[in-house]
């Protein structure tokens, strides 16, 4: 089943901002509406979000059909809003990965309006499948990290909720699972937003995957005691150089997994790596919204008047990464020259 | 103003669960009622809980001088009870510590069952005078390396609510504070009870000091960054080498200050440090309820079936410890000598 998939005229989702207390399905049906279900996490997760955006280029073109523009003046004004689309959160680069796919059809059609608006659908739901598939490579080639009966510590949700389906840190766990039913997962609850506590152990019970939920602070200590033997994360931007954007917290994990010698992998599709950006200093960090810091649902946690600063990423510098999982295999360092190398093929 | 102090005949404290909410004192009229507050964290941090159990000690004093017992008998039942008042909370030495010094008073006493409790009462303020007396000390050498303008984070609350009154941690930024006000904090929130958001900024805000309340996993983010310039924690036990244990997450930080080569310092009066004990792997760490992790405010924020594991505390290892700051000074390592020295002096 499909976290985020198109019909027919609409995009249909999996609200994530009411797991686990709910899990409902809303359809988005306008570009707008889109652009705010990105924003506001309705949608989430790199992948997932890419999904949107390209489906939310469908959606401007469903609406521009209706203004009698010339051929012209339609693809003009939608390739415009695939550029705002792109806009709507800065970090994920898998966003604007995707609506630049959907821009390619738009300046490679051949067809009339309604033509182009097959194009772009299909283009969807192309992208969905291969999302699917890629990550089901990407799991095949993490499993084979994976040591027996290991316990892998994740950190925010990196799952089937975080892409079509599958995963891809949770697809590393699904396809190790599969092979060997005594591994489990350590989940960091992921403050603020708690995509850990919320999403990772939902996904996780579901499907009946051993999961101990830990606060984010309690990292260290499991792995000093040796009940941790890897971390695979999910990714927001990969830089040319391995430098890796995923939530905050990340890089926080990544040093005590390197003080405890324990290796810590990045799952990511190649749609996640960069190459346009030298190293991870030049990925955008998104600086959200006070309240998720100050309150949890809906009730304030802290003192009034406090000062807030509340970066949605961080970034993980290549030289405590210990392999990057695609779908063409595991890179490893030198990552210059594996990432290079990965998109010559 | 004491945030616990002994009334007459009983123990008038701060309610710690309801701060940032409520700022309200409880009255504590029987040596039950105290291991209760004691266990469920109306009174929380060591130093406080230290002073907690010494007013324990005086309630049973209180309810057993109504039992119509011979002296020796008294004695004897008393001693038994402030063995029990110890058991009220592993982690934290200075509970044992405060016990122990009521029984000295006990075993030492010439006089009768009532004149017995007026010395328990007499030595249960002077060791909340001392609390705050020690306090200032630790903050007054704690201030001295202190940078201007510098930027202190500090996990968890050790501040005038985990004491009497001043604070350790921070007794250290109210010393340097008054010095310099151009000095500012980052308070960890801390899961999972959020000691640093509710109580710490709580503290912070009332006094005017500037505080950013982030969560937990940020703190790498800002170290990077450059706008972390030191870090000053409390502690609940330090052993004979230094080795330090703090509420779980400290040991996170300390990995990332280390990794970031910021000095990372504890502040903790000498009744912190247990030197009967070798290494901190012989400090025992207290397992808390799963609740704690898997609700917040009451509400339930991870999926049913997951698995907890809750240790109230974490170790962090000498090596990280860039020097221990008491009322006698600031111990630097070799650990093993300098403790020893202190407490020869």
């Amino acid at each position: 089943m499909k976290t985020i998939e198109w019909v027919d005229t609409y995009s249909k989702m999996v609200d994530q901002t009411v797991i686990p207390y709910e899990y409902k399905f809303v359809n988005i049906t306008s570009g707008d509406e889109m652009f705010d279900a990105i924003r506001n996490m309705i949608v989430r997760g790199a992948p997932a979000i890419g999904i949107a955006g390209a489906h939310g280029v469908i959606l401007y073109a469903q609406s521009l059909a209706k203004e009698n523009l010339s051929r012209e003046e339609f693809v003009k004004k939608l390739i415009e809003k695939a550029e705002y689309m792109k806009t709507s959160r800065p970090t994920a680069v898998n966003l604007m990965w995707a609506c630049e796919k959907q821009i390619e059809v738009i300046r490679n059609s051949k067809s009339d309006i309604k033509g182009i608006i097959e194009e772009l659908k299909v283009n969807g739901i192309k992208l969905e499948n291969e999302d699917i598939e890629i990550n089901k490579k990407i799991g095949d080639f993490g499993a084979e990290v994976v040591p027996k009966g290991a316990a892998i510590l994740t950190h925010c949700n990196a799952g089937a909720l975080a892409t079509v389906g599958y995963g891809t840190a949770l697809g590393v766990v699904r396809s190790a699972y599969a092979k060997d039913n005594t591994i489990q997962v350590f989940a960091d609850e992921t403050r603020p937003r708690q995509q850990g506590a919320r999403i990772t152990t939902f996904e996780l019970a579901m499907d009946g995957i051993p999961v101990t939920l830990i606060t984010d602070g309690m990292c260290s200590y499991f792995m000093k005691k040796g009940m941790i033997d890897m971390v695979v994360v999910g990714a927001d931007r990969i830089a040319a150089n391995g430098d890796t954007a995923n939530k905050i917290g990340t890089y926080t994990v990544a040093i005590a997994a390197k003080y405890h010698n324990i290796p810590f992998y990045i799952a990511a599709p190649l749609s996640t790596i960069d190459t346009s950006i030298a190293t991870g200093a030049e990925i955008p960090i998104e600086e959200r919204s006070h309240e998720e810091v100050t309150h949890i649902n809906g009730k304030r946690i802290c003192a009034e008047g406090v000062n807030i600063i509340n970066p949605g990423f961080d970034v993980t510098p290549h030289e405590l990464i210990s392999g990057i999982i695609t779908e063409k295999g595991i890179l490893r360092p030198d990552y210059n020259k594996s990432i290079e190398e990965v998109f010559r093929i």
